[in-house]
């Protein structure tokens, strides 16, 4: 139980999905935690063992002990930390699918429920990678992989330490810039058939100084209510699938 | 503090922003609590004077235990019930602002975070309002309110005890009826300049089959990835800026 510190939940994912995608992604675990007695998750066991995982037998109260909160199905994996990619591991993938680049820029979102449900659309609409800054923001933790529905798995994450220097790479590199703000050009009416990196500031502050002068482009949601403010991770979903829509349009 | 019960909950609105909304809206409010010693609240305190509510100051513990567990902010007020619209209030959003129908249809979604981020979409993309059954579903409860950004004041909501009834009643309106479903046609292939409702199903369950049988069109948003599953609320924001781009371009 050495990893049940407040700074230990960093290294566990809890749930029942968000365990299956990390055993099915390879992620490497240390031990994997179920409840006793819970008929429910035999599968989970098999595939545990399958990949060579030692598998312990707890008491539920030592999973609510462990988890924090969080609601673990009876399924807690210790896992070694979080494997984070570099930029051209994320460029790679685009080359792997023929397609041109389509990563996320995460800009101090700081809300690990925000960045797990952002990595979950950027899974289901084929981004190649999500870019994070070291500082000020949410690391891949236990809430995030819960939350993404275990696409923290599966989708490459590059952490940076200065995000401005990243966007400078990524336009060398022709990738152009989009950032989601305020006042910028309606989202529908630029080009995401470019390669491109979208970057999603956080709720309460928006893209911050520094990179949204980097942006080559503003994209904006127009809106029609009086109190007109998105939650980020649904306007990151709304941009992703712009993408995917332009490009399955002919050209 | 008779409202602190756990059944009481549904009677409070917690947060800043969550609780001026309220008061902008001119929700009835029989009690705002704040913070003792918050400077941060002045202009909530002079909001609610001038609207005529019941001002009183709690200690932060107090708050605390009235809101279990949400982020209050200093404010917390108990309110008269929530005030639900009935069908035709929702029909006469339309008429009101010239514009062909545009409704939600949330199909049992229970919880209480999903169905206020899709309130808080249904606001800035300009829906009329939304439809929710009796049973089966999360009602406009604190959770709501909070993560709605207090679009749970503003937007008009109705509560139907048959939701298939409903459906049909609608589409004797002329209101066409798209359901979110996995094996329907593209998104965008559908015409959502129709006088529309969007019908949002439970993350876990999908659309109820009754309810799915009344679909007029059902609407798939593709998945490019492995995992392959979207928040529900993350789907139903990108099927409301669907109609929103299909309604501002030129036909």
């Amino acid at each position: 139980m050495e990893h049940t510190s407040p700074a230990g939940k960093e290294d566990l994912i809890v749930g029942r999905n968000a365990v299956m995608e990390a055993l099915r992604a390879g992620r490497e675990i240390d031990v994997l935690y179920l409840a006793e007695g819970d008929a429910g998750i035999g599968k989970l066991r098999a595939m545990a063992r399958a990949a060579g995982v030692v598998v312990k037998t707890a008491a539920r109260q030592k999973l609510d002990q462990m988890s924090g909160g969080l609601n673990h199905q009876g399924a807690a994996a210790v896992c070694a930390c979080a494997v984070y990619a570099d930029l051209d591991d994320l460029l790679e993938e685009s080359s792997r699918k023929g397609t041109p680049p389509f990563l996320l820029i995460a800009d101090e979102i700081e809300d690990p429920h925000n960045l797990g449900a952002i990595l979950r659309t950027a899974e289901a609409s084929g981004a190649d990678g999500l870019i994070l800054p070291k500082r000020r923001s949410a690391s891949l933790n236990a809430t995030v992989y819960k939350t993404s529905a275990g696409a923290a798995s599966v989708v490459k994450v590059a952490r940076v330490s200065n995000l401005v220097a990243c966007i400078r790479e990524l336009k060398q590199r022709q990738i152009w810039i989009f950032g989601a703000e305020m006042d910028g050009a309606s989202w529908d009416t630029l080009d995401f058939t470019l390669p491109c990196a979208l970057v999603i500031g956080s709720e309460g502050k928006g893209l911050s100084r520094l990179v949204r002068e980097e942006c080559d482009f503003l994209a904006t949601l127009p809106m029609r209510g009086q109190i007109n403010s998105l939650n980020a991770s649904v306007a990151a979903g709304i941009l992703m699938y712009e993408v995917l829509r332009q490009r399955r349009l002919p050209k």
